[in-house]
């Protein structure tokens, strides 16, 4: 029952070599803070990958031992080899948690996953997201504030195409008046899927308690399925049915 | 195919008769001003019914000529029989559209048809709400600015207590930073269900180009179901079964 | 993480008191049965309610130490005091999980979740049902064999009516052609309510290893949130917003 | 509101010339029978595209007049290419109906709206399949027999590995035991997905009357969306707001 849960935390890892700003954020790059948090929380254990390692640190293997996979990517996302994409896919319907962050929104994994564009609105502005919950009782939001308030961030805005979630758990209002559903889950196959938009590369958000919170329990929803090997046989006769 | 779609708006007609404020912008009532929009509109014809009328102005016969109900109530949601209630219902069920509005969502019918308390947060401030469009191609977002702008209104802030619905097609954001799931949808046997969030009894929401729009483009699509006879029988034999 | 679920197993107890075929297979009670297979289990400790107890056994007291409650019903349905009906539901909205087997589906509390009438077709000729799993991963889904065969049933056959589900679990065929969603969950506010469909009285469909299995599956996922405060209040001014 | 649904169905029309036994079904081809079927409903016109034509028929032109494009394919998936299954995939988002037939389930397109592997069993043995109504009310059920009997067909049996549909239409269950989610729907973009099990090239079934009833009425429902411009651009400044 409550086995550790493996997260991976996979980062494009690109902006935090370049750019200035960022690099004063997340000199390590935002994987290694992410799984920081993580390894505190007790009942999880993080490792990292990034996009220029061998693979993508996504080898056959690694994606074996893992239970739940976070996703943070932006400038690079034509980058991800179609190859990877494709087996990271296998995995999440198997029964492999995807977490997607923010700008991840656009990574070829999770539009793979969802099927529609994936697009929206956006604003750099540093303004204030206001984040309510709108799903009490769900294990994603067990232990935080109602609502979170992140005093400077990225505006994404509504509408967002993606298909009808499963359940919408948080949505955001922005200083501009915009609105954006930031919490949202879908099943793909066995694999839980949720989409968290806080975690501009800019701002300290992934050092904000509560938003590490929510990571911690959505890697324990979304880890917590065990590998599934889906039935899909050529049934040539009736043979278990003249048994009975 | 396109025939005539029946709407009766129902209200419960009180604030209209004693609060100097509401009768101001509302004198013949809010019912008046639904249905003389919804008639204005061509493929549709609305009649009205409210509270003190013998049998809330729901009878029988008023039902099975309905193709689409609003419900407009308040201060008096008591007041509604329990029979009339299960009246309603049953017609639902049987594909008669039902559209809540604004604080219809404490009324006896939306949450029998829910299930849950239907709760909110609520502050009058007359603040203004924006309402963005979630749900583009929906029959009820035909012809609409987005986002729609509101000067002033009452706040409704999540958590509203409601089932997941099926269509999320109206989010507003509010001037304190609170946000509001204002449209939304569900099946109820063969009957489609609407809420909508704005309405408020002192504003001239009803009054408004787009919001008028909004209730004929959800008098359509809740309206369009014939009346079903659903099936639910006792199988005595396989006779059916055998015969073919 | 791991605490102990507990489950009240209620059941309206008449069939066994009275009907001698009934009598024969659960002397007991089908709640006996049923409990005696969860506390087999190891994380769940079960207890028993019954309808002719003083309270129907649901007194305030004990459903607050009720992390699940399980229900099964019949004739009795008509019986069950509306305002215990009113506990249970403001319970289930506030995070306990509620699970309704067979004959339950026309039981008050069940129809009072759903908001529809629950009927479907039936036939009482022990038929063969075979079980089939529609969403492998889920948690209800652990450990067991797919499909599940019962060599002799009473039919459900569709339309169920009741609002579309979050997940489509398990659906049946029977000789006689007829199919049924067998398994299908909702939540209503932070509760998670499953219908189980297999269960008759006079089949011992209840010391069936994949059943009790499934129950104590259901037990766990349903048991394991937290009650939650709903917090909807009246916002009189805007100062959580001026404070930030 | 009522004009005219423009369908395009294609087909991927090899069977129909290698097969001798299909051939004796259907000598000029599926998608000729279908588009026949559809154009003597009245508010439908119908056209055919095939894989071997230029752009496998399907040019942005060609897409740009289509309200609802059907789907039939089996043996030659792969050759289908992956740019023309970008532009129909963008048409379905911006809001063309997309119905995909059969073994279509496992064409390039439905994977890519779904995000899964859309596997599932499968046994050719001439079985009788009953197709049983889960949605009474639904404009796809109306005019229908229920259930609807079909004395030959090729059997599928769940898991079908499809997201949750946004509405189970239909289940169908086979002699053999097996049942499987015939008519699902879902939204992507602002596009209607509807996918319809019966259709094996070896069995009359496009010729059957209920089941050219399902595929007109899908074609209305699905094809009544006007084309969207979804509005994802970069707020620069908070402009609109200001003003307001």
């Amino acid at each position: 029952m409550a086995h550790t849960i493996r997260a991976t935390v996979w980062n494009e890892f690109r902006h935090e070599k370049t750019h200035a700003e960022v690099i004063k954020v997340y000199p390590a790059g935002m994987h290694v803070v992410i799984a920081e948090a993580l390894n505190k929380d007790g009942g999880i254990t993080a490792k990292t990958a990034t996009l220029d390692e061998p693979e993508h640190g996504l080898s056959e293997q690694v994606l074996k031992e893992t239970d739940v996979l976070f996703w943070w990517g932006h400038m690079a996302h034509g980058e991800v080899d179609d190859k990877i994409v494709d087996r990271v896919q296998q995995h999440v319907l198997a029964g492999m948690g995807l977490i997607c962050l923010h700008s991840a929104h656009f990574s070829k994994i999770f539009r793979r996953m969802m099927g529609t564009s994936c697009s929206l609105k956006w604003r750099e502005a540093g303004e204030r997201e206001v984040i309510w919950c709108t799903k009490p009782g769900h294990p994603i939001t067990a232990g935080l504030s109602d609502p979170i308030i992140l005093p400077h961030t990225e505006m994404y805005g509504e509408f967002f195409d993606v298909p009808e979630p499963e359940s919408t758990i948080f949505i955001s209002s922005f200083e501009g008046g915009e609105v954006f559903r930031s919490g949202l889950t879908w099943t793909r196959g066995a694999g839980k899927v949720f989409y968290f938009r806080p975690g501009h590369e800019t701002y300290p958000i992934f050092f904000d308690k509560n938003i590490q919170q929510i990571l911690a329990n959505a890697a324990r929803w979304a880890g917590s399925t065990p590998r599934q090997v889906i039935d899909c046989t050529h049934r040539k006769d009736m043979g278990w049915f003249a048994k009975k």
